[in-house]
């Protein structure tokens, strides 16, 4: 199946004709590790879905990369705030690896929305990334950044092997010499145990 | 025009049967001041707008009382988490003021889902509350609670008169007497200027 169909269904099942509507409006695309997918300051008029690769969302902050989160293949993404209301766009989208992209323009993904379960599909997906978010923001106002990190550990978060290690500092909102100290700690005291 | 329908319309028009349709899935209540609407713990099956009043969103952290943020009317909240998934809310949802709420059944909330226009609602408001949450991650991760604080004063943010110092406090992440440090310098700047 077509990994972005497969990803849908995960959310909605889908009719023959409404796949190959949806099939029709797609553009896939590979982007190099190290290219921009989204510029901030440009509007965002395009509903992305990954289908391999490893992404970084970030913002320029006096005059620094400050990372805001990380997206894993295989899932949809967009600058939800630039593309909804047709503002320029705050954060900078970046492959962190070579990422294969599907590409729908605006006009079909809202057109597309006449259909009922591509429509749900937007809201459970929409939904989701709420719970992400406010899962990213609980975890901010109730734990430490080393706490966080250690979660990350535990958990095997892919954006360990995938993510350069000043972005995972940004990303956790300490400086890089920070998170060695708090690195170094934990894998000493996990020596000791072991 | 009834208030809820008002709020509605302010992202999608609705036709009369529509609206009727609405309208009979309604109930009205009023929730005395410090009265809970939701406890964490216990599965949230409703959806609710609120007409009137100040809501406070809080979890129980070490035994403290954590201040996650505030709702003001009018506007339409649940635990989006626990209403989508039928878990345990995690949340406490307060009211801090009298409040006058209008609940609607999870079971008529989706089966209303078949009128395209209601379903754009939910769609619409799910977004809107995706963009308030990366709002305030945004702001809590690139900014300091003092500049936080400041940007509640400049734009008159009815959080300043509705919430409790305790709980502004803790919303942004610190004890109450940093908080009111932050207070006294930023009055004592602005007696200077003026």
């Amino acid at each position: 199946m077509q990994p972005f169909r497969a990803f849908i269904e995960k959310y909605q099942k889908l009719s023959e004709p409404e796949w190959e509507e949806i099939k029709s409006c797609l553009m896939q695309k590979t982007y190099p590790k190290g290219e921009l997918i989204l510029e901030s300051g440009k509007i965002c008029s395009k509903l992305y879905f990954i289908e391999k690769g490893f992404l970084r969302y970030y913002l320029w902050k006096d005059g620094n990369d400050v990372t805001k989160f990380f997206t894993e293949a295989p899932y949809c993404f967009t600058s939800q705030r630039s593309f909804t209301n047709n503002i320029p766009a705050q954060e900078n989208i970046v492959a962190t690896t070579e990422a294969v992209i599907w590409e729908m323009n605006k006009t079909d993904a809202f057109q597309l929305l006449k259909y009922q379960n591509w429509s749900e599909f937007i809201r459970k997906l929409i939904q989701e990334v709420q719970f992400f978010t406010e899962q990213i923001l609980e975890e901010i106002q109730n734990h430490t950044a080393e706490e966080r990190y250690i979660k990350m550990l535990e958990e095997n978060n892919p954006i360990l092997t995938q993510a350069a290690l000043k972005d995972i500092a940004s990303y956790l909102g300490i400086a890089p010499q920070s998170l060695s100290r708090i690195r170094k700690k934990y894998w000493s005291k996990k020596q000791k145990l072991t």
